[in-house]
């Protein structure tokens, strides 16, 4: 775990508190709060079920770790701007520090980016990591897309589990949902719209306002993008095939953007393409366009 | 849950994602808060094998609940002050506000206090509920044994789980490690000091030290209290029988402090007399007192 | 738990294993096997991070219990007649000794029947204990649907959670494949038939042939139907609102039969109707009215 | 996991139904067996929140396993004979069948054995693979143990968790409940005896006697034993240093006999040389003597 801010604190809880990791590595620039955190989790293992041995600050054990999630990131500056780019100058520095760092121990197993730009960074972490595409992912729109499950199944009285269908394109302002993948309970959203009254934009809306509500009230999110990552890195670990909306590398589009693929123990096994609407294929090209633009803008070293 | 600081928010994240809670009802005087947590962890079930109903700011829901969670407190007076006591003040108005509206609900399930000073609030808290005293009882030393636990097996190279024996007395100052009480792998640790050059102050010291790297490096403690608490509640929504050193009202003290009892689903089902030693049972009595002092000390309305 | 056979002791040590119950109650006719599962399983609980009460024998204390699970029946009768028909007769007459004891017993929770034929005896279990229908609805094609999915996701080597749609009709010979409703990561499998070079009679037999590998090989089947009845359990003390293909009643046929439902609280939420082909709308006719036949022909007392 | 009677199919589905394996490779002499287990297993996984990769009968694939579990008996020599020393012919020519294959695999992890005479069949696993002594252990007495937890537990109202101490020797008639080392919520036994009228004799009689409940009733004992072994391949696992025990070689005594002793990833770490009363020790000798003459007497190749 790179990274330990609130989101990363929490993805290493949900590791210990799960059992999931038996070891786990912390890193973070910040010394004293890596320690705060691996006390914290240490005094909680006696009351657990399970054991997990927690390393700090330590590039070279990262040789032999299956995944590496990143989350690194700058909470003070997106508060201030309000925008995930805010944290793209600081986040573009920290991976021209860590890259390399992960490159010298030697790892080559897959990496998981949850810091923003999502897109960009993760993109830009697998050019300075040189690790195959496949080996380098972001969570993209796994959250956003969580959201509008919620969105949608707490209107219809419907389990979100229930709720089929992705949000495309960049973890940020261009991304969309594709409703024509939507289903509910299996059924198409269209096939249900009428009958249930469902307005699309004011879906969209709910979706975006709880990501607001959470900013507004807590200043930032932790618990559903870490059970977001974790749920990747389970799938990656169990080589589960799982299919899931991240941000991985589109031939077709030249740049990492958000959409559904296959991830298993090889990190992206496959990209699924569903049959986009004609509005919505514009929508991603215009997203990935976008998502382009601003990782050409780097600063390379 | 009452009172959505760190702890709080890690409790209802961790009954969340371990599935353990069908209904959580989350209340604290920042409303804005409250909400931020709810949209956190509703985007999160999505992601999860389980599901969760999450209400908010319903004091009247609470007639239902098996177990009240409280973990209410002011951070900001600690960091300040850097002392348990400093949070009195803050908690003891707090409860005044709390306990007539638990009351009104009909509530009459089991009342499990993290709040600090963890002693002196649980028993405020019996006292304006109005609760039998069984059902009232506070994470006590359970933390503070979490951490002896951790410390001597990190020494030993043990699991910490197979470290016995217990933290009596105040969550503070005045606490103490009954080492007649402490086992490791079954054996009194008494019978290995020499071999395995056992120095108690030294783990004492490093205990505590895991306290000051936590609060230091983060500002705060949340995963291992939280997890305490969380077995605490399993242990009284399973009738587990958990023998655990919790805050609980001594008879032959007079007050609420930390002790081994048996935890299930009427709370405090008995206590626990180890046979301590002449000094231990000195500190336990000089522990007492002062908590009850400043249980005496305060202001009722 | 009522029934103890194989399925019914491996849906009882998933709940103790697993920690969802807090309290079991175990029923059989036969009292030895009865305790001998409730040693083995208490036996279990010193190794676990979760305590379970386990009762036997006790129809009085199913008036307080969430939900109850039959998965009462005869293997050896099926053994010789190599159909779920071969139960109908003994299951017949264990639902008209046990309804009525569910019945005086109190119990106005959800009534979940795994026994065969499922379709029959779980309507017959509605119609002797008087319970409402949705409170009574049978595992019926959850098993079923899991098999095509594992299938289908074996040879296109997704993982079996990302294949949607639904088996249909009678848990039995007169079920289908509702392959309109069938996804592959949320694509409807006719857009890649050809890619993938789809055979669906292929897969109906892979399919069924697990389940003939299964029966041949241990002579019944237990982990995944247990996996099947502890979803749906959850499913309600959580009231997820899980959409599942279950055997509930289906008002424009007139009977209990396998179909996709929302799974909660209350049991069945409500039903989903996806839009069936017409061969398929067909088949599900038949599927009830064959069900419809055994129901009628049961020898009411 | 070799062997998949009623205890090695158990065993395989605990660790796929809790998803602590990620690969499982099954295997046994009877291939129907093996695949009805490994579609039975499949068809669950759709149902599941974790996945898990079934391969069956394929000796090579240990090479790469971390743990491996064998279960390997004939019950119905048991049952014949109610005597776990009926299965020792059987197995001895078992594991001269699959220790060689072990051993041509390359495997170089942690062997657990379950199979009986236990600590005969552990001894003679790790002589014919030549793996180190530490790398190869019995379940012993640690389901002993439990059940004299659940015995003790029941008769106090105390959680099975909180009992302490260790049945030391032989799995098998020649084993003795070290009663010296047994504690009840952290106070000796001894100490309490009296006030709660502890009678040994009868604590024992009924701790066997649940034995014999689980045997009359359905024959065989899966869940407990299943889930002793599942707890030590995790503390293997995750390096988690427990204390346990089982069945390990006594340098003393020159034989496998069941004592307590830390596992982690290396198998076991260490011993726990508690001291016993002179009676125990006593006990103890006599049944490693037991032990020593029936593994003298194997028919080696």
């Amino acid at each position: 775990m790179i990274g330990l801010g609130h989101v990363g604190a929490t993805v290493a809880y949900t590791l210990v508190t799960k059992g999931i990791a038996d070891e786990l590595v912390l890193i973070d620039t910040n010394s004293d709060k890596v320690v705060a955190e691996q006390y914290d989790l240490m005094d909680a293992i006696a009351r657990l079920d399970t054991s997990t041995k927690i390393v700090v600050q330590d590039y070279a054990a990262l040789k032999d770790t299956d995944v590496i999630i990143s989350a690194v990131g700058n909470i003070n500056v997106i508060q201030q701007d309000g925008d995930r780019f805010g944290e793209l100058k600081f986040n573009e520095a920290a991976v021209q520090e860590i890259a390399p760092k992960i490159k010298a121990s030697g790892f080559n197993g897959v990496l998981i980016n949850i810091g923003n730009p999502c897109d960009v960074v993760t993109a830009y972490y697998q050019e300075l990591t040189g690790l195959p595409r496949n080996q380098v992912f972001g969570t993209g729109t796994f959250l956003d897309t969580a959201r509008i499950q919620r969105a949608l199944g707490n209107k219809l009285g419907v389990d979100p589990k229930n709720i089929g269908g992705y949000v495309y394109g960049e973890h940020g302002e261009s991304q969309f949902v594709a409703w024509s993948t939507v289903t509910v309970n299996g059924r198409p959203v269209g096939e249900i719209e009428a009958d249930y009254r469902i307005n699309y934009e004011e879906l969209e809306t709910d979706s975006r306002r709880g990501g607001w509500y959470i900013f507004n009230g807590k200043g930032y999110t932790c618990y559903a993008i870490a059970t977001c990552a974790v749920k990747l890195a389970r799938a990656v670990l169990a080589d589960a095939h799982l299919a899931a909306p991240v941000s991985t590398y589109h031939p077709g589009l030249g740049t990492y953007v958000g959409q559904p693929a296959i991830v298993g123990k090889n990190g992206i096994e496959s990209l699924v393409f569903l049959k986009l609407s004609e509005l919505e294929d514009g929508q991603l090209k215009s997203s990935a366009e976008f998502i382009k633009q601003k990782f050409d803008g780097l600063n390379r070293p």
